[in-house]
């Protein structure tokens, strides 16, 4: 029989708000109550009548509450299918049914976040509760499981409605909810217990906010985001966020995490690849010369900047189409002014976050690396040419590097006076990325005497460096490596230029 | 204190097997062993003296053994802290001190892999056990706990080296692995529940299987495959994979799935995209025909093919330096030749796997999607010229079109005779990669009468159909869908070009 009844009801929660409205029900509906110390306190304080679980089992609560409900006379009753075999048995042993199990478990993560106190921690790893919950859960067939305050309210509904009669499909939604909460506690619990030495490798993941997005990278693809969005950021305004956005917007929260605390900076990404990037005392010129870059490829793309957007720069930015734009604040008048394009998607990014681990699914498993958060600093530039690069070129140098690193590899980038003039992305060979670079530069207007070139990883050939002297570069950052650097070097020499390795590879792939 | 020595043990296990040397240590120790039903049957075979649970608890295992071990005379055993206020209540309540728990679980994904047996799964949901193992894990400070079978060989060693002495970091290891294999178990369980009507939304993952890379993308980036490669692979030689040999074998899985039933076909990838494709009527030929797309590239570059290896097309092959060959299979000789060479990866697959979704860590949270899977075929392809494209030139845009979906976007394919002549990929605009993809063709010796077009995306303008037919190509393949549609088909219908269009989109950045 799909129907059932709740006649009965266990219930031992940790916060006890947002219960009254069930007790309300609980006690129209006549359904015996099971609990035991705070929980049951609070439910006589709400004029409800509860038998305590401990004059059930005969056992008091030991050891600190550390065992209450671990009892046959309890499970019993949750477990016993309603059939006459185990009915019977209940009966032998005077052993109540129980229909309704509401749990609040003790609450790990928050007690984690807000103290260091191992012992009180370990306290709060809820024992009792979860075998509550699994073992209503397994027995969904003919009890009714409520694991979080989150099921409050359609535990309500059932009530109120339907007079406390609920259907196979509900009992299966809590029962699949439970394991939902179960599994979600024990991962957060391996994971602080995960840490620092005797660390296992194991990937384990359990986030519950999930947010339906539009599609996924194509329309013919159902798409999701797991997580709170909102931890991030203030969605001002604009159409709902798409799949391709967000990864789009990923690719422009890492590279502008490079220019936290540089001047004015403004980055304009299309295909999470960056087409203009410039460094400059104003915003509005640093969106000028980042536009100035490839006014072609920023149509609907995604922009951001690392400080406030004002109302001038707004009133520029705000002549091309763009998708997304991306600012740690904006003015209330550049704010007012954006808004009036309803579609565009205006986003205040709180904190420059990154997961300190990457990790994609891929062939029969899934993939997972330290995030790359390394990036050189002038400082540790290692000359290998006769001419060292002026303090202006080091310092263009670095620029162009950030650049670099957040491009597709293999990536070349063509940079001068802190704006990015060329670059080349998602290429299989080096010389037709920096190739690429020259031209779209020179499209764009550029003379590239006195430019500065980085390479994401090492050249394999003298062919690079010889092709950008002709086309004017001075100075050169790559990280060496290369069976063949001194070929590179010979020609530098040879020719005028400088060149710096960092010994660190910058692919991404 | 930190070293406890075990004087007693609850013995709970599924699976016997395994158990016998610890057994005999336990005895060998005069370790107290607790027990019930099957386990205890098992280890009085083996010689030890058992107390039953059912003896120490006055209560029989009732409900089909539903209930057996969950009373406060076991639990409180297992949860209380070796102190003077705890020790007391044990001794009030006649409850007996248990240092060691050892479990084994139900089985429940053997179960859910073996039947569609609702009841028979259901039943195989542990109920008793997990509670066990999480007291246990919960009072690592005093209490010894085994999780699983694959913990047997830890305890065994601290039973013979240390005589039954444990030390925290031993105890707290085991609890670290008890959590991993609740949470583990509970995530099976969520995800068995959450199927079809009624599926929640929620990132849920627990591979317990690791393998560490000897570093990630760059070689200061630690890398982590999960799960096991060898259900798709068997490794036939060669150095370790690497992350990035891991992200290319994936896209060139991804990109050989398309030609699984295809005559005999190779691929040449390198950073995940394809510079060489070739079908014919044998492999050797593919061979030949893929390499000569792009013979620079594919230096140092992942190969694969859709059917097996012959002796001579492995000769060929050897003559250039590849990290990675995928093969359905290799003859005997061709395996023996090719392992000569102790470096070069050699990988049999066993199936073109491929994940229904696919996810990504990004931001603050993950983001997922259904797998690309689609591919159109060429009865799908609508005509939208007045010259409908050849039956040979419908097999070319088809093929160009598997070459496109597997690119890195923005894309434009060039293929005659079911061979890509020039790819230009990951581009922020969809000229710049015809223009790419017509440099390569002609750099290699190609001209591109006939030729054939694909794109990943729709022509926002008509000037990529009129650089291509300029070029020499005749047929044109996208889905379409832009608002300037019209004007490509007007420069197609004058140019005596055909055009179709496929409505789905293959974005892939």
């Amino acid at each position: 029989m799909a129907s059932k009844k709740i006649q009965s009801a266990l219930i031992s929660v940790y916060h006890k708000d947002g219960l009254e409205p069930i007790v309300e029900e609980l006690k129209r509906l006549g359904v015996q109550i099971y609990s035991t110390g705070g929980t049951q306190q609070f439910l006589e304080s709400l004029g409800a009548t509860v038998n305590a679980v401990e004059d059930l089992t005969s056992y008091p609560s030991i050891l600190d509450g550390r065992v209450k409900t671990l009892h046959p006379k309890v499970f019993g009753g949750i477990l016993a299918r309603r059939e006459e075999n185990h009915q019977e048995q209940l009966k032998q042993y005077d052993i109540p049914e129980i229909d309704l199990v509401i749990v609040d478990l003790y609450p790990f993560e928050e007690t984690v976040a807000n103290t260091d106190d191992e012992a009180a921690i370990i306290e709060k790893i809820d024992i009792g509760g979860i075998s509550l919950i699994r073992a209503a859960a397994k027995n969904y067939k003919d009890v009714v499981v409520v694991p979080s305050k989150a099921e409050y309210g359609m535990l309500e509904k059932l009530l109120k409605e339907k007079d406390g009669v609920t259907e196979l499909p509900d009992r299966k939604a809590l029962a699949l909810r439970s394991f939902g909460v179960s599994s979600h506690y024990d991962t957060a619990i391996f994971n602080y217990f995960n840490q620092g030495e005797g660390a296992e490798a194991a990937f384990k993941q359990s986030i519950p906010e999930a947010q339906a997005l539009r599609y996924g990278e194509n329309p013919h693809q159902a798409g999701t985001f797991y997580g709170k969005l909102e931890d991030m950021f203030d969605i001002l305004g604009g159409k709902a966020l798409s799949f391709n956005n967000l990864v789009d917007i990923d690719a422009a929260v890492g590279l502008m995490r490079e220019f936290q605390d540089a001047d004015p900076t403004f980055a304009i990404l299309k295909h999470t690849n960056s087409c203009g990037v410039a460094t400059r005392p104003t915003l509005l010129q640093a969106w000028t010369d980042a536009l100035a870059a490839d006014n072609v490829s920023a149509f609907g793309g995604i922009l951001i900047a690392n400080t406030t957007v004002d109302l001038a720069t707004a009133q520029e930015i705000d002549k091309i189409f763009y998708e997304v734009l991306i600012a740690p604040d904006f003015a209330p008048e550049a704010q007012e002014f954006l808004s009036k394009k309803k579609k565009r998607i205006l986003l205040r990014i709180k904190a420059f976050y990154a997961h300190e681990r990457s990790f994609k699914s891929l062939l029969n498993g899934v993939i997972e690396q330290d995030t790359n958060l390394k990036m050189e600093t002038a400082e540790e530039l290692e000359t290998v040419t006769q001419k060292a690069p002026t303090a202006a070129e080091k310092e263009d140098l670095i620029f162009a590097l950030k650049c670099a690193k957040h491009l597709k590899s293999n990536t070349i980038v063509l940079a001068r006076g802190q704006q990015l003039l060329g670059m080349g992305c998602g290429q299989t060979s080096r010389v037709d990325a920096l190739k690429q670079a020259i031209d779209k530069a020179r499209h764009f207007g550029f003379e590239l005497d006195g430019a500065v070139m980085a390479s994401d990883a090492f050249f394999p050939f003298a062919d690079s460096v010889e092709i950008a002297c002709e086309a004017g570069v001075t100075a050169v950052v790559q990280p060496g490596g290369s069976i063949r650097d001194k070929d590179s070097i010979e020609y530098c020499d040879a020719n005028g230029m400088s060149m710096v390795f960092t010994g660190v590879r910058h692919f991404k792939h």
